[in-house]
């Protein structure tokens, strides 16, 4: 059962930014081509970036509506309640529903900044990475500092851009960073190279883990046909695919101290997927010449994090995926979040198991994992 | 624990087509340009089909080898026991192990026939089916019918003849169809069309289910570098696709009777699955206008079948996937088998599973699925 003193720590919710984020923070030969927000003539608030426009679509910004009301329709700030964009409501949200601490992901950037590589002046990407960096930490986590945990985007595009993106946000108090799921699905290297080992490298000197979030490298494909149901119903396929391409890979040999949550990519299948990667391991190692020497499974433990919303065949497997790798998410204010009502569907899912367990699972893991002492 | 007298049922298990089944029973108008065997001068037997060459991968018939000399160099039928080509010495190995009868996939075809439809002239590769199908009932199966289960293919690119090739087959003891798990991805129509109605309907009426191996939808894709465990780990996600795409389409309004096996997919992933896309259902379903009126997990139950060759996972929550929709594999001659000792590790793994539930899916949701009395 949770214990009832229990800080819920949430280690996926979503900001809606602002309009000003970029114009305000941007160099000023940057502004003109930065993001910028442009409210059309049907009322919808539109991003304009890049040659590109870009909504908030209505399923990530619906927190507190009854799901028929659910849409995909593009969406105004108006539409929103304020928690979505504003630090000091979305914290009285968090009280609303017992959560003592959240980390956010952005939404018009792409959960891990993809959006800005789309430009083809890469100094003014990178310049929209730092711009978001610094309204993160300064100003959304700032105004509530031991509730709001930063999380920040690399220009990935720029390996040492992105050294030094991490060694300046983690001197000002960063404490993971959002890292694409499948690079090499975005036309970057893969994971198997060494072209990211110094950004690696830099993760694991500032201990940041690299938080992948589902879709991060593309949305699942699904067949001619298909209701967008069933790729909402596959996202987590995503972090299935990228747990086993990161256990086959040398990341976790070349930097043993790294850490990586596979952000809102459930955990009902990680029992499955350490078992078949055991399976393979031991009978395909041979000829293949893999380098690794331990069965995958050992290395997940200690280096790979499953993070979940709603998830009984996870919890009910505990055992099998272990007490230290779960982590828990609220994932305010898109489709999939239950508040207000996150904290008493947690509870419930966690009568069962153990007080430590439940404890290690809603708050102490994410606090160990990010280095946060927010209200203890 | 599974009773001594259980009669096992394998539900996936492989032949290696001998050098003669085309040349011997194709019309004499499609011989010459029909599949056939010439040795290279290293001494591989080589298929020459529709201008390509394939080779039976050394993977594919390591039965009885030690995993250490597991290899995927093409292989000769000399490189062979002869229980990969001989359906008399195939029965002697399954006697070996304690193995009542098994279901098998083709090799050099593609386990769904696939690589038939590479054929520029249609009339060919149907032919090449209709042979294949002779074969397997005729020679393969009609020399031990009481042990051997009789799986063919269809001409998938022709649903007309497919239809006529069901009614066939079914009417000379066939009892099941392989099926591609992923029609959409070899460019044929996807399961939310209608084109497959007549061979669906077909199938339903002959009470032949599907079964739908992985890798029949093409292997998955990896990133670069990865090494080959990559793809063989991630081999199963394939069946997470499927039965995510079948819950969603309209195949089992429409065919309420018909069945789908997952073949070589696993079962450790079912309870996530289905949890994920009953989430999904719930929360997604009225602004998509969903015609799926009752939960996925209702659908799946009854209709899809998950079949397992060693998974620990799945087995610790037969009560999650339910203990009817589940079936062994002993996949004989490849190198996930655990063929001479599959009934031991199967005995092994069922220790903790009440009797009832051990026979149900070591034995009698075999015969029930696939109309099968041989041996009782």
């Amino acid at each position: 059962m949770l214990p009832s003193d229990t800080q819920l720590i949430s280690v996926d919710d979503h900001v809606i930014e602002h309009a000003n984020v970029w114009t305000d923070r941007l160099p000023t030969r940057f502004v003109a081509d930065g993001p910028r927000v442009i409210t059309d003539d049907k009322g919808h608030d539109i991003w304009h970036f890049a040659g590109g426009k870009h909504v908030n679509i209505g399923l990530n910004a619906v927190a507190g509506r009854p799901k028929e009301e659910f849409d995909m329709e593009p969406t105004s700030f108006s539409d929103m309640i304020p928690g979505c964009y504003d630090p000091v409501q979305r914290v009285r949200d968090m009280d609303l529903d017992g959560i003592q601490a959240q980390m956010c992901f952005p939404s018009f950037p792409g959960f891990a900044g993809t959006k800005f590589a789309q430009a083809a002046d890469k100094d003014l990407a990178t310049a929209c990475v730092i711009a978001y960096n610094d309204w993160m930490i300064d100003e959304w986590c700032g105004s509530a500092p031991d509730r709001l945990i930063p999380l920040v985007l690399v220009p990935f595009w720029d390996v040492p851009a992105s050294v030094a993106e991490i060694e300046r946000t983690a001197a000002k108090g960063a404490k993971a960073i959002s890292f694409p799921e499948s690079p090499s699905n975005l036309g970057f290297a893969s994971f198997h190279s060494d072209e990211w080992d110094p950004l690696l490298a830099a993760a694991q000197a500032t201990q940041m883990p690299l938080c992948m979030h589902f879709g991060t490298g593309g949305a699942p494909a699904t067949s001619p046909g298909a209701p967008f149901a069933v790729a909402i119903a596959l996202f987590g396929m995503n972090s299935q695919f990228t747990t086993t391409e990161l256990l086959f890979s040398p990341m976790f040999r070349k930097f043993p101290d790294l850490k990586v949550a596979m952000s809102e990519g459930g955990i009902g299948w990680i029992p499955y997927v350490l078992e078949r990667c055991d399976y393979t391991w031991d009978r395909h190692r041979h000829y293949q010449n893999l380098e690794l020497k331990v069965p995958p499974s050992e290395i997940f433990r200690g280096h790979i994090y499953g993070c979940f919303i709603s998830d009984a065949a996870g919890l009910e497997n505990i055992d099998l995926i272990g007490e230290d790798s779960i982590m828990w998410e609220c994932d305010y204010p898109h489709s999939d979040s239950n508040w207000p009502d996150a904290r008493g569907m947690l509870e419930k899912s966690l009568v069962d198991v153990p007080d430590d367990t439940a404890r290690k699972i809603a708050e102490t893991n994410a606090r160990e994992l990010f280095h946060f002492t927010g209200g203890r």
